[in-house]
């Protein structure tokens, strides 16, 4: 297990994060995952966790509660797409797999603090990350690297602007964002390039290991038909686990905006230099834009083309390899 | 001249506006153009454009002056690129063609209120317009479609958010937005579809008229060198003149942002309905934003795509009469 | 006429209006009469201005109409207070002095840039008055002074924090503020300190002149009693009939928050300067801020206490002058 | 000891902290005390909090060391009034009492949700009690009450707007204010009236005690003259040392503004009601008022009078008791 990357989840589990913890547990050298109120609340995004890694028969995997509510407003989740359970129709049973005493945060900084090896992965709102950089500010320089899936470089689907982990505490995420720690963002302009199909969702459900199974279940929309379709946190995973999956990426100057009377959440980035190293787009603005202003140097690399193709390669490879044990 | 659409334009007569007013002199029945503070100071745009209007022969088109700065704060001019006097490096002489006493917002108040055969076009801030619609509510009933250049569906250029003509005013901006006039906005993102080309440029300069002259003149970048590029606001009359130039579009829903750390003055797009309906792109949204939100229905028709060939081809013909007198 | 104090009273004419235009007219030389929309309506502050200087029998004082709602939101008027037609019981018959056609704002304009010896008094939101500054920006060196009914330093009534004048339109009040013009300020905290009683009312309805029996209705609540209060207006108009009415005032740094989540429309006062001149009440302060933080320098002078048995006395005596004709 | 009342207080201790911790470790049962950035950095005040106890003989009160920073935005400090190292002029050694090793948000969610007799005074920025409430939204049933040193009815020292406490946080004081949890705010308008004199100075010096003699240094301002004279901490803790010091208060309806172009940290009380039952102050306002608006009921007990000799007598009283061991 050594050559895999070592990583630590933080999530609320929902449809596409219990596919992305399935991906993650068989690909990834998984330490540890940390549970966040988001697309439902806290009491389900925990019980999910430990079902899913059950699922998995990875029950020594550590899982954590974190908090239950955005820092400044009431979380507003997302019971109207995952369910009101989080996993769509799945009645998900109580695990027998215990939750960790610790407290997510504390696991979080206990963790960075004492380790070089693990980085960061985050499927859900930035609460727990961002109260661990608040109780213990040294972890700015003690995580080496976050990979989020949130935010959007065009539209978002909260709001107009806002994609939902970063709308539901658009705080959080400013707090991280602006914490100088290297991130790469996958958003819903990367993810939309995602599409399950028909075909995919028959060869997963043909499997037989428990993991395919629940798989499968996860492509079923609120009708029981294999509808359901963005898996973003499965989009977001793949960067780590095949860096060929997400094709293209930009360096780009991405603030989290928290006013606003319509862009609360969004995550505003700076397309102006990277469209004028683009002759063929945008060459009129070259001359504007380069360099760019000062204080809006690139602090985030944004994932820009996913490989769709290689995306399904990967699921089904993974599906495979959880049926051959 | 019975069959051109009848228009007036308000606008900041810089570099790209005088390229505009050319094109609409010669192919739309100009009742008057009002000016604005916007890319230069009010005492230069109202200068530049009867100076325009002097050059292409039709010192009978009444040019008004209206508002010096935005409704709450004060003028961030775009001097930086349209040169301190707003036509780049044309001396601009004092026009003989005097300026009209009669207020612009008058002007624009007594025209809308008395004729039904009227549009407006706006090239510059919106302040002239919202002070139109303050002073004269009922307008609202009588001005029967806005053509603007200003905003964006994806990126700035005053900012990362959001476009000059309506980061300048963006409280205006929002009071048209919402005012229930039908508007086709021509944003960046159409904008910077169009190149200019050297062949163009030496095209023009080849011809003789006074007007061609000035228009090669705009090509000029600030070492004097054909690289000027951005002709935004003649991307925008292009809609009125052939409307093939744009060749696509698409009624969003579209708010104007005033608030915001970061987002003031940016033009909110709902993209999410449009992806909706292309299935390729974003299939899975579709379940979720149809119908759209209570709210939110389509109040702009946003260009998409333009056919900078047919652009090229617009400019050249009408460059061509000129010189045919 | 020509020792008294020239002025122009812009209003938006409620029972409290009503009062202080009546005041006015007797003792000041009213130039002319703009009206706004606040209280209620435009339709309604226009014709019950002219109704009032009809009964006053000054129908050679021009009343212009200005503007209907505020620069940026819709009028939220208080017709709940002053009742539908503004002048609480009172049902206003249509005059017979008409209405002047030149718009306020630009009556405005004309006469501050013509004359040098007219002040300003405002009894109403600041729309027009800064709608005036909008279009002429040379008035700033113009009006020489506002007195203006508006604000607090204290507490507000439209809501917690803010004053019902600078409530309804707060970004024409911090254009008006910040505009360097010198203001008088006569806020709640002021106003808050006039009282009528039953024996004034009861004197006033005594007297038989046309003014006086208006002044006596303008006191009759909603039931019919002389129970109606509040003549902040009145209090307001005093200090230039007769300055020791406002027996205390200081010059403050004040400034209108129009953002907020609860204090949009607040006047703002920074009292903490003036604390520190009085030992007695807070000695220690007086080490911290003095100086005052640069830019928090004085631009208000605001009025602290007002002499109600004097407001009393000035009210009685003009009611009995106009009823000596 | 059992007749004390108990309490945990959560301070930054500067001098006016020192004074109150000094009255309340002799009048009240102090079960901890914890400690936020604020007046100064964390290390200081945790560190000038033990050095407190141990002038005080207290070492068995436990001090425990909480977050460093406000929730949102960085700490600005005050050391412009409390010197860089919080205690004025007084050069504090490292005392060798420990700072405990719990974290002061763990030791303040296991006290209250273990004990029911604890009250919590808070004499700094409202960070902890928000982190805590956040990490154990549960205490919202478990604190009896929050005795609070901070905000104002007037007005603020910080910014004309906003006291220091809370214009250091305003995130955390909106949180704890919004919490339901019952609060009695001492904030500037009282505090203000309490002076200290040079008598009162020179009685406490003669005396021989430890404590005393850190309490009369605590008077000493920056030129070494016993001239500092705000000791607002050791106001608010006498309402729970001796309640007729604050011998006149009120519930109000308060609320932290966060935004606001100029009023961001204001403690915004809503007054007129209050007015209302004065009729002697306002009486026209209570026809307005009365009922309050849906939602603004009271929620806080604001102290309005501080009566200043009694104050002065507690104080004596309580450091000659610490003389006489």
């Amino acid at each position: 297990m050594s050559d895999k990357r070592k990583v630590i989840i933080d999530c609320d589990t929902g449809v596409d994060d219990a596919l992305a913890i399935l991906l993650c547990l068989k690909n990834l050298d998984v330490v540890g995952i940390t549970t966040v109120g988001g697309n439902v609340g806290l009491e389900n995004t925990q019980r999910n966790t430990r079902y899913v890694t059950e699922v998995a028969g990875r029950t020594d995997v550590p899982v954590f509660a974190g908090y239950a509510r955005p820092l400044l407003v009431p979380l507003q989740d997302a019971s109207y797409v995952h369910g009101a359970g989080g996993l769509g129709n799945i009645q998900v049973p109580e695990p027998q797999k215990p939750l960790e005493k610790q407290h997510a945060v504390d696991f979080l900084i206990e963790t960075f603090m004492t380790r070089d090896d693990v980085s960061l992965i985050t499927l859900g709102p930035l609460t727990n990350i961002a109260h661990a950089l608040l109780k213990e500010p040294r972890l700015v320089h003690r995580i080496p690297e976050i990979l989020t899936m949130g935010g959007s470089t065009t539209w978002g689907n909260a709001t107009p602007a806002a994609e939902f982990n970063i709308f539901v505490d658009p705080e959080a995420a400013k707090l991280v964002f602006e914490s100088g720690i290297p991130i790469r963002m996958v958003g819903l302009n990367a993810t939309r390039q995602q599409r399950a199909s028909l075909e995919v969702y028959e060869q997963i459900k043909a499997m037989d290991s428990p993991a395919a199974q629940l798989a499968a279940k996860l492509f079923l929309d609120r009708e029981g038909k294999p509808g359901r379709n963005s898996f973003c946190d499965a989009c977001a995973v793949m960067w780590w686990i095949d860096s060929q999956v997400i094709c293209k990426s930009a360096m780009m100057h991405v603030v989290v905006e928290t006013q606003g009377e319509f862009t609360r959440g969004m995550t505003l980035c700076d397309g102006r230099g990277f469209q004028a190293n683009r002759r063929e787009v945008d060459m009129e603005h070259e001359k504007l834009y380069e360099p760019l202003p000062k204080g809006l140097e690139p602090n985030v690399e944004v994932a820009l083309e996913l490989d769709q193709a290689r995306f399904t390669q990967v699921l089904l490879d993974t599906m495979r390899r959880y049926s051959e044990g």
